[in-house]
């Protein structure tokens, strides 16, 4: 099925690209960034100016996404009316109801094509464009990403990744439309980390909320039924007791292991 | 079914919490981290230490995480034989090959039961626990994340949610062992964005790679089934011509919604 090479390490090392350096960081500051971002439950009445949320949401897009394809969307409830209906989307939880501002993360698997296309539209004019560059994204991604209506596609795939895989490493998924969901969900979660870290260096705070009706959210933001609701994360400064004690992880020796 | 008040906003603002200080942070030292973080395709031979690779780890585990259940692993791998496996597992592509290490990021759904039994010790042997934190691991977690054997609960789920949701906001997911690996996998991408971004701040670099064999993957690192490949992030230092191109992102006015 996948007959073009997708990767070729000569071809990259040998490109003429010019190098982007990598700028010297400070680590410190960054991990006083990453130590001090809690979730957030209950908010001051301090406002967060504007410009700070427009450098979040900007540096939320700035994560990496699964072949660029961006498949994600970022919705900013402003209106006090919409605002309302979202905190009570969000079943009312302290972290909305107090929130300053709230921001949807939404994956938007049934975008990739139109994506692909603004890929290969932009990679068409750039000049100098690999020609492995525009194969992946005219061929490897319409195999890769193209379910069919209702996922027709989902058992000739799965019999021709498992014959295929037999042999040779083969990749397994996304074969259907809940595995479309699933990789647009890890891309938006990554943008969403970015943008709770953003907050947290812009000297705001936040909370990532899973536990809301995704129906009526999704009716808010006039979303269609594909669209997925990754998180809501609301914003603003952390209150007094605002902060559900000290930060709690089992042993990291549970997570992390050597092979 | 979920008659138990999860979120109560006065007991949280009476709380007698100590405050958790929002320390000063520095903005632009953490946009230098988050602006250099690229997907590296091709590394140098400059070896990554030990003790920077455990700092990053741990920097992953402090990403929120759903209900703090931390259905997350980090497989790190290190044996030459098995890194070469990866690789493999991996297409060969160079962002693999050409790694330092390679960390493979595991959502593990299976694995909620056991934490939120560890939530619960975890609770109990702490002095001054409120009763609702102890009602929520002992109850509401039981109910929204327990699907039972083959998903079997899955249509009295549905059918409840979409009764009660006609009336009052009711969340929707999970009602089924995909949306639990969905819901795991979110909590898995959070940890990685933080992993990448710390690896950037130590003055490495990073790629994240879902073009994978996943089943390759689970059966090298002893995984059941039931786990999920979230995505393996390579590490190591940029080498000339490593960053194939300019960041990439189409106009954010396709992405931010505001209303």
């Amino acid at each position: 099925m996948v007959k073009v090479k997708i990767f070729d390490s000569k071809e990259a090392q040998s490109s003429a690209r010019k190098m982007e350096e990598a700028p010297a960081v400070d680590a410190q500051a960054f991990y006083d960034v990453l130590e001090s971002r809690r979730s957030v439950r209950v908010y001051s009445k301090a406002p967060v100016p504007e410009e700070t949320m427009r450098r979040c949401l900007e540096a939320a897009l700035k994560a990496p996404t699964s072949s660029n394809l961006q498949t994600w969307e970022l919705h900013w409830v402003r209106s006090p009316e919409k605002k309302q209906l979202l905190v009570d989307a969000c079943l009312g939880q302290p972290a909305a109801a107090t929130a300053q501002e709230l921001v949807v993360f939404v994956a938007r698997p049934d975008l990739w094509k139109r994506n692909n296309g603004w890929m290969l539209d932009h990679l068409k004019a750039s000049p100098g464009t690999p020609g492995k560059a525009l194969q992946y994204f005219n061929k490897i991604t319409r195999i890769v990403y193209n379910q069919g209506p209702w996922s027709v596609y989902r058992p000739f795939k799965w019999v021709w990744f498992s014959i295929r895989g037999i042999k040779k490493p083969t990749p397994r998924e996304p074969i259907h439309a809940g595995q479309m969901q699933t990789w647009a969900h890890k891309t938006t979660a990554l943008a969403a980390q970015n943008f709770m870290l953003a907050v947290r260096a812009e000297g705001f705070d936040s909370c990532p909320m899973e536990g809301l009706d995704s129906q009526r959210v999704k009716r808010l933001l006039g979303l269609p039924r594909a669209a997925g609701i990754t998180m809501a994360v609301s914003v603003g400064q952390r209150a007094e007791g605002g902060v559900y004690g000290p930060r709690f992880r089992f042993d990291s020796a549970h997570f992390i292991h050597e092979h």
